[in-house]
């Protein structure tokens, strides 16, 4: 297979839902679920963001199309269930977590903005639908389990994916080739959320 | 009128909208809403899976294209003020309440079948379809009156819905005539959920 | 220019966008956010509605298509950085905060019932599209920093909306020129709601 032949999208998009459905289920069992809580919460991670992205540019989501997405999170929360028996500590600060959780924002932003392009959206709209498919997923299980969700609890969540997007539009406005903005646009979005973490970022109060 | 020329949507979608309207207005009292908030959680409640299934299958939503949905939900409500008045005790577990929630449960899972059939979905997408179309009212409802949604606090109330699903799709591919996958369906989500109401069924912890 | 010229629904969605922008922005403020949850919630709260509106009629969303409904958020939610340090005392119960509130209020039901005639929706259906996009934004705002929405807190911030959906219902049945059922839509709208706000109305209880 040549490197030229991979679909940028199909890449992107099983990296994050494997990604989001493990990061999902470990944060439903750091919240006390049982194994169907865990399920649908890993489940809901890994293909809310994506569903919500093709019910706003009008198309039946993936999600609901085929079986291709729903079998890849239902691995992605198996791979979850194995890890939550060797982790300990806190999940909700766990390299495992936090890493799982950057890997799947940063994947799915560029799923984002390349439905985004193709949908025919303007600029803005690109950076907004990277943005909401990066955040999406995570944010419907925040609400589901009662937290606000981090989108609004943590400055660099929605921030890196907001970088990300606007990276991808440089990037294609340059004329770089295919796979490059998209590339571009989940490396930077995981190097920023990964730095915000590590030194712990914070924007300025009003 | 014979009963084969019966539209089993049509059936499953009026007698739905009516026992979650109850559920829903019920639910409402018991939050201490008042009669503004009661009528707004019963219609929420009655249109709120079938309006995010229609939008998940990009389709004008039945209940902002016609008159009748709406109707139905304000009958349902209607219904609910005078059962309101001769109800006792606790209304979350008074049968009045449990009931017509399951029989909604039940028929919007068969109406979230039928219509991802039309649309052409995966059978995955069929399950997830009906799941979402059964819980999803009741989980709007549950968001806007700051509760955690009940398809989260008790592991069968979308198992099953779930449950329902696969039972459609097992009935369609043995080639079951028209209505009885989704009276097979509805009857099975109606049992599973009753049974795990009176026995206390649980799912194992993680 | 002549007044005729106008279209309706381009002025009531900008000054929704510019009112709601300000709402929001003042409400995330209120909740102690930081300067990225003030503009979050900001532009939540000016584009929630209307893309709730637009993806419940089948269609791709303003705030996506053009970059014009984000540039003008983005301007409310400047103004409204200027407000936020000018302003003493408790924002929420602020004249400034509750009347830009009841202006985005008014001014996105008239879009919401407009964008109903457009799509040939039913008459229940111009009504709820009117409500849905009035209060849909703020509804998602207060989801998103964990309060009970005002829709369900406070008897009359749906009620207006609904009222004036009907009033657009009624001009438009009895003939009234283009522009004169939105206008008087978003008139009744903002006087039922300051009127409420002035005097506590409140419904009776079940």
């Amino acid at each position: 297979m040549v490197v030229a032949d991979v679909d940028p999208f199909a890449v992107m998009n099983v990296v994050g839902l494997l990604a989001f459905a493990i990061a999902g289920a470990l944060k439903a069992a750091d919240a006390g679920l049982d194994i169907f809580g865990v399920g649908v919460l890993g489940v809901v991670t890994a293909l809310g963001g994506g569903t919500t992205r093709d019910v706003l540019v009008d198309r039946l989501p993936a999600s609901l199309a085929a079986v291709g997405e729903m079998s890849v999170a239902l691995v992605g929360v198996g791979l979850a269930l194995v890890l939550i028996h060797s982790l300990h500590g806190q999940v909700r600060d766990h390299p495992a977590f936090l890493t799982s959780d950057a890997i799947g924002l940063s994947a799915f932003a560029a799923t984002g903005a390349l439905v985004g392009v193709q949908a025919g959206v303007s600029p803005f709209g690109i950076v907004i639908l990277a943005t909401i498919t990066a955040v999406g997923g995570g944010s419907i299980a925040d609400i589901l389990i009662g937290r606000v969700p981090v989108v609004l609890r943590d400055d660099f969540y929605a921030t890196p994916a907001v970088v990300g997007g606007v990276a991808f539009l440089v990037a294609r406005a340059l004329g770089a080739p295919t796979g490059v903005p998209s590339a571009l646009c989940a490396a930077l979005v995981f190097t920023v959320r990964m730095l915000a973490l590590r030194y712990e970022w914070r924007l300025p109060q009003v």
